[in-house]
């Protein structure tokens, strides 16, 4: 690490190449020279990695050269024309003395050794090494909510690495060293700035702000990572001084091309922009009666001639619903607002669409926009920051639930046709694919608050790398990077595991969401949000709860899947069980299939809940002594307060389904 | 009006004398001359307000003179030893051509001024006139929670108007102007600062802020008011950088003795300091192991050698309750912190009672702590400000709430112990009596934001100087004051007096209490509070709700009243119905006087009130063009949110208890 601000631990994350690794004299005296064949940002910082861990492992920094025939690792471009090699693939293949790491561009090569650095450091044997690796996903993505004053929207970890007091951060290091972490799991896009964009992110764009922002795009470039912005689509207004924002008006295209002739001029690798319009207050083209494709269009005109993306958001609803009307259903929204604009958008226009209908909770059935749009891009979008999921002070591991989405087959083309195959961009063989997810990192020296939650940062990047690594895998190579490989990482890793359902249990039940405390969506509030123009209601009553989302009684929602997934949705029968008061409205008495009635199940999935946090707990302190102190104090203080927390959610939500049912607890436990 | 910052009939307030005013010619003549016998900034104010309602009335300046012969009023003390003013009285007599305003003091005289105006204006005969008039209270204060960033705490009418981007304001016109008002209802303290005193707050006691309170201080005596600063408790270490502020130690003691007499250096008159400690995370001297009269005392004995008091706010309660423990009662709060240190404070120490025992609610009964200390010096304190009561956006005139306190009889002493008898001084004979409010004005152009609120501003200065106003005397001469006489004006008056039922009806039933959402209090939300750590619950299930605070068989709080009030709240029989469920828990099919259950009562007094909102608006479109246009404008504005508004309040409490009982509306109108 020569950039980084710390070096404790906790700030180390899984690049912490001080817990050592062992290779063979063989293997040592490999690593002990690196050939390269050309100079370039990207390559001196593959080599960087690879001295960093040579000191620690053979205890001193290789020879770089030209060329040699003693044992070496070579890294160079792949220029065999009948490689497998796809962008940003790699191979690494040991011959002989050599272990070469081929890239298919730079990227590869970076990507390349950062593997061969994880193989080694997950104690595989590299003798006879040879790997393939080619990305699922090309646009691998980040998107940081981070504002300029510092503070970042739904961040749990401090403020932003990137701002503080509305300007850039001046020193780099912080910035590089993310980099660095972002490059090591194959991340090629940052969007550094909030989708809400308030009064001085607005002006990253402008001439005042650029030199600012290319300075971290410099950074970026070292590490195979293309910057982002999100913009304001008043900008033509609030910084052009035109009476106007209307997409198809000719000064207002005419102000946008400028713009991107700016920004490219500074940042000639400039990945494009990020849009949230016309939700939740954001200005955008419905104001001036044009749609969504007007909109994107006219910013994609704006970012082609210099090959940049428009990736707008489908995160549209009406948020001022009244909730006296069970008519209109949020749920619907995304699916209403963009399906009928199918084919209407630029090839270089792509629709970014949360993991589900509603907004990052612990459970929700897959967006049925996945799949309904054939001729457009979409890349799918979720959320490691744990606005929902317990906000960075409650374990969640989060891949499970992502890799829910990816391997969720929508059936639109007959089988086979899963999000990840319309995302990626191969089911219909759209130019753009990909993944976006919302930052869970900030300058807490540990970068994401909870120490564990570095998994869910860790775990988003190498699975839509690879999107067959299963959620276990990814988590023991997380904890055998972070921790070392050692007795006791099954430990670890089941805790991580176990942690989504736990965190389900004591919260809210069969996929209904919310009842969290409004605005800032932390701790229990069954009826927070149930008189609210937000859109998301529970209707519990005396007799039943959950939102009859059915085409038969209910919202018609159901109908907006493939058939054969309606049906599932449609009927109770067949309803998955986890998701059925999202789809339906059940009497409390209804018998589930594990022969307990609804309440019986809330009740006791909120007493086991509990219970299963003090196992992490118990889990957790077995780990004394053999984890480094310092993680291990930290993340023992997140498990009290989730101790402390959870029996707050335990006993809110059984008294208030107690208070309103009077239905008892068969198991006589103490309700309020 | 010299000063005025603007010179509309909404910032004219009560003091408008543009209204006009008939006289007759003698009268007239009378006026056009005034004779004092003594020049000071007070009588130059009294001079002033003649002269301001002479050029209106006769259309010219009066003369000033200092003796004459001809008709004219004459300003002066009142020398008669047998006379029967108190400070602050006065007489207005007519002898022969002569009006004669005398004062008991300088006050006296501003006062006698204000009232023969008020005569004039209400347009009494002031032919014979002969009034010789005593303030029932001595203390008559306004309490400012105002923060330096210009922010109110709890306000609604805009920002304040001492301070600005953490300064005091420059320019003294408006101050000024407030002063004036709150002279002419015979308001003679001001504290200018939020209790919750913060970082820049602290700071007004210091040398370095003191000359810009003397500033305000100047302005405020030319009104007869003296200015009070709230104070952080810890300012010895934030100011002083001493390392405690125990009440107790030497250092502390010394550094708040030289502090008050850099004070008094600057502000001869000032009259002391406003302290909220130990309560709500504020500082106090528990964290010393000291009690409150230790605290409140060491800064007694600071203020006694230049005659400043300490106002110590009994605002004390444990805001760290666990939810489900029924045994712990906020209610008690006050009174058990307090009643055991009866005696034990200082003379010149004062405790500020809230009226009731949990925090100004639409309904609640009276403090069980008035009464139950007497040796110790209590005056009341109410909210002018509407947080709980329509943040002026509804209409809901507050004299009759507050009037229902000071008319309480508490029985500690036999029949006539009122609470106004005992705030007043008279029961206890104590040294110091009066009534504080929270201040509900801002630098809105109308003051209070509700043109109608600023009856609540004039009707609690009337009110705590002639306790024997009627609330609807009062609402009365407002309107005259405000409007002119005219025919019509009963309809105004009506609609202050119907206001705080018709604002009950729609909220909380039979005193329960909150239901609002968290932080900013407004707006519907029965669970709310319900599960957090305020103490502020109802306990509805699908049977019952309220909170018993019997002795028999709840938390004990009746027993704080006299016997028979004791005796009368815990019993269900004979507790006044509307605060049945402050003091018991009920179920909902119980059968009230009305015949009606508790849940149909819900019901209906939830539609009724919104109707009755309805019926307040067609009372206020038959007076257009009878009315100012401006002010008939803004307070239509309002009525129109406070009909959604209050639709908003019957459709989630009725939706809230009807999905918890499962019992329907005898009438079957919509419930949701």
């Amino acid at each position: 690490m020569e950039a980084g601000v710390s070096k404790s631990v906790l700030y180390k994350c899984w690049l912490n190449y001080d817990r050592g690794a062992k290779l063979s004299k063989e293997n040592g005296e490999i690593l002990s020279r690196i050939v390269t064949e050309k100079e370039s940002e990207i390559i001196s910082s593959a080599v960087k990695e690879l001295e960093m861990a040579a000191q620690n492992i053979i205890g001193r920094k290789p020879e770089v050269l030209k060329e040699t025939n003693l044992p070496h690792v070579f890294l160079g471009i792949d220029k065999d024309e009948k490689s497998d090699l796809i962008d940003n693939g790699f191979s690494i293949k040991k011959d002989k003395g050599v272990v070469n790491i081929l890239g298919k561009d730079e990227n590869g090569i970076l990507y390349g050794v950062f593997e061969f650095l994880r193989q080694i450091y997950t104690g595989k044997n590299i003798d006879n090494i040879n790997i393939v690796d080619n990305p699922k996903n090309m646009l691998r993505m980040i998107n940081h909510w981070d504002n300029m004053s510092g503070d970042i929207e739904r961040g749990y970890a401090g403020q932003s690495i990137f701002y503080k007091d509305n300007c850039v951060i001046d020193k780099m290091d912080r910035i590089e060293d993310y980099a660095r972490l972002a490059a090591s799991i194959f991340i090629n896009g940052i969007v550094i700035n909030n989708v809400n964009v308030h009064q001085y992110e607005t002006k990253l764009i402008s001439c005042e702000y650029l030199p600012k922002v290319k300075k971290i795009a410099d950074v970026f470039r070292k590490y195979g990572i293309k910057l982002y912005l999100s913009i304001n689509f008043a900008a033509p207004m609030e910084l052009g001084g035109l009476n106007t924002a209307d997409p198809l008006d000719a000064e207002v295209k005419a102000w946008w091309k400028k713009t991107a002739e700016n920004i490219y001029r500074s940042i000639p690798d400039f990945g494009g922009f990020l849009v949230k319009a016309d939700s939740e207050f954001r200005p955008g083209p419905f104001t001036y009666g044009r749609d969504h494709a007007d909109g994107a269009n006219m910013l994609g005109e704006a970012l082609e001639p210099f090959g940049g993306i428009v990736i707008w958001r489908c995160f549209v609803y009406n948020c001022l619903l009244d909730w006296r009307d069970r008519t209109k259903d949020r749920a619907r929204a995304a699916y209403d607002n963009f399906k009928p604009l199918d084919g209407k958008f630029k090839d270089n226009v792509i629709l970014q669409v949360k993991n589900g209908p509603m907004d990052f909770q612990i459970r929700e059935p897959i967006s049925p926009l996945f799949g309904a749009m054939p001729n457009t891009n979409e890349i799918a979008e979720f959320e490691i920051t744990q606005e929902y999921t317990g906000q960075q002070k409650h374990l969640c591991y989060l891949v499970p639930l992502w890799k829910e989405t990816l391997d969720f087959d929508t059936l639109v083309e007959g089988k086979g046709s899963t999000v990840s195959e319309i995302v990626n961009g191969n089911l219909f063989k759209r130019k753009y694919g990909g993944v976006a997810a919302v930052s869970n990192i900030g300058n807490d020296e540990s970068w994401t608050g909870h120490p564990l939650a570095q998994a869910n940062f860790y775990g988003y990047g190498r699975m839509i790398w690879d999107t067959t690594l299963s959620a276990e895998e990814i988590a023991k190579e997380w904890v055998e990077l972070t921790f070392g490989v050692f007795e006791g990482e099954d430990k670890i890793v089941s805790m991580l595991m176990q942690s989504r359902d736990i965190y389900e249990e004591y919260t809210c039940p069969l996929g209904i969401g919310w009842m969290v405390n409004p605005n800032h969506h932390y701790g229990p509030s069954v009826d927070g949000y149930e008189y609210a123009a937000w859109g998301t209601y529970h209707y519990a009553d005396f007799r039943s709860l959950g939102v009859d989302r059915t085409v038969k009684t209910g919202t018609g929602y159901t109908a907006e899947y493939a058939k054969p997934i309606a049906d599932m949705y449609e009927n109770v029968e067949t309803c998955p069980e986890e998701l059925l008061l999202f789809f339906h409205n059940m009497e409390y008495k209804y018998v589930l299939k594990s022969g307990k009635t609804i309440i019986q199940h809330i009740y006791d999935t909120h007493f086991e809940g509990v219970e299963r946090v003090y196992d992490l707990k118990e889990k957790w302190l077995s780990l004394k002594g053999k984890i480094d102190d310092e993680i291990f104090d930290a993340v023992l203080d997140r498990l009290e307060i989730q101790i402390k927390d959870s029996k707050e959610w335990r006993d809110v939500v059984n008294s208030y389904f107690y208070r309103k049912t009077g239905i008892q607890d068969e198991h006589k436990r103490k309700i309020y």
